[in-house]
């Protein structure tokens, strides 16, 4: 594959620039990344000016602009799970391949999840809050996962991972989603949308990792909130679209439901004046779930382009293709 | 059993109190706690002056005054695991038993400080100062408890509660405890105390649930801490004193260590000046992880009771005699 260059845009160490020349020996690849960002919560991505007519295939989320540039491109990897920024008319060259990342942020998003349903369950932020007036103070009664009900609405890589962390630590766990007949890791029952309202009376815990889409905007809302016992806990780490915000604050302001953990809100960043901030049985985390801050994460991410990295170079089809 | 007189000072209610009535049906039992207290951090008890020169039992941790006017006692039960507070001369009459809820507060506990655990892997705590500022921002790097090793020191109740779910979540779990033969639930390998110094240096989590003696005043020490992974996190739910606290905080504070999860401090409640409160990566809560804050505490406690009613009316021995 003599025409072919790989340009490598992640930030790898020299041992796994190995592994990754090792999966593609006949084909050269330059590495152009700096190790330094591994911890970066986005890793930055950057083709050189000079390599960009000659690369025709290109690891790491690059800016669109470089993308366009690369004219002779046939395959584009990027490190996050989603690839959107790059489907559309004109960005990659004709008959480009695109494959994501999915799979390698389960654990640390649906683990970010699992803590802050922990942190709520046991009032840890209030005696956070304590804690800055240097306060010892008793907040009252707490709650356990042990034994309640857990549902999880989206059941993906992220919602699965936090069902089967649930489940281990004595949570019952049901899921909704599109296909109900499809199974989850970590998911007792499985169920579709539709039964949604009939679900929500019965969850202690409502676990959120939806993608944003029209079916989910303010999929909670005054309504369905109504419906949840007053002991919910909600979390949402999928897109802040799914909770109308406003209506959220409002359940919590009026104890009409116990707690909620974001790491998604709706906008975000999440406004200074939001009513939410102030909430102290809402928990707010600035989409910092995913990203490369578990050194897991990114070690996911590798593993997933030296696979596709082999699968290029012998002319199969790749994982996560889009 | 016509002279004999059980005064349950708990906060019972009454379909509780018919389950202890049905226990020893042969023997007279005055029910005089308040359900409403039952989510109080420390139920209220106390045997009503016109009671105590009758009562020839006592359920609950009634002031040491009060019991020493019951001359006639043959039993105490404490709601509380321990039971020193009634153990020295002249306190309960001649040949009175006493037992404990040894067992009530593992489930507690072990929670609490698992969610301590969860709350400073992900850096949470910090989260929450941010919220508190109205301020969106990225505190970087996070750690997992996947795969990582949890040294569990003092494994009775409360640290087995706890290895278990650590166990559960992907940790690897050792234990320190006085008798290294004897196993306990969730630890994976068990370790005398002379063995402390060669297993710190290999713990990402150092999890404490110590009895106060002399043996374990300052087992965490600057020495101990020297010899600690800069990404350790120290827990401590047991006594204060396992920990000089001025050593945790200089080690917190040079970053030796990654961060300390604190229910308990020497002395309590911390002085309002005392460095721990400002270090971003101590957690400190005041002493809540125990007590009756969650309901199934307190329905193990009414378990105990109800089993040791049976065996009292019965003649037989006692769970949890001191």
């Amino acid at each position: 594959m003599a025409d072919e260059m790989i340009v490598n845009c992640l930030p790898l160490t020299e041992e796994e620039r190995e592994r990754c020349r090792s999966a593609a020996p006949s084909v050269r690849q330059e590495f152009v990344g700096d190790p330094k960002h591994r911890a970066d919560m986005i890793w930055p991505c950057h083709v050189p000016q000079e390599l960009r007519e000659s690369a025709t295939a290109i690891i790491g989320n690059v800016p669109i602009d470089e993308v366009k540039e690369c004219k002779n491109l046939k395959w584009l990897q990027t490190f996050s799970a989603g690839v959107n920024t790059y489907v559309g008319e004109g960005i990659l060259a004709k008959g480009a391949k695109l494959s994501g990342a999915s799979g390698a942020y389960g654990q640390a998003v649906g683990e970010h999840m699992f803590a802050m349903m922990w942190t709520l369950l046991k009032n840890i932020q209030l005696y956070r809050d304590n804690q800055s007036k240097h306060l010892w103070q008793d907040e009252g009664p707490v709650s356990t996962p042990d034994e309640v009900k857990v549902l999880v609405l989206g059941t993906g890589d992220i919602g699965s991972h936090f069902a089967v962390l649930s489940k281990a630590v004595g949570c019952y766990t049901a899921g909704v989603r599109r296909n109900a007949s499809q199974p989850a890791p970590g998911i007792d029952d499985m169920h579709g949308f539709d039964e949604l309202e009939s679900l929500l009376p019965h969850a202690d815990v409502i676990a959120m990792s939806l993608p944003s889409t029209p079916d989910t905007k303010h999929l909670i809302n005054r309504h369905t909130l109504s419906l949840m016992k007053s002991n919910a806990i909600v979390l949402n780490v999928g897109r802040g679209d799914a909770i109308d915000a406003d209506a959220l604050a409002a359940a919590l302001h009026d104890r009409t439901i116990q707690a909620a953990g974001l790491d998604v809100t709706e906008p975000e960043p999440l406004p200074e004046d939001h009513p939410l901030w102030s909430e102290p049985h809402c928990l707010i985390t600035p989409h910092v779930a995913g990203g490369s801050h578990l050194e897991a994460t990114g070690r996911k991410v590798i593993g997933i382009v030296v696979e596709n990295l082999k699968r290029y170079a012998n002319h199969q089809p790749l994982l996560n293709e889009a």
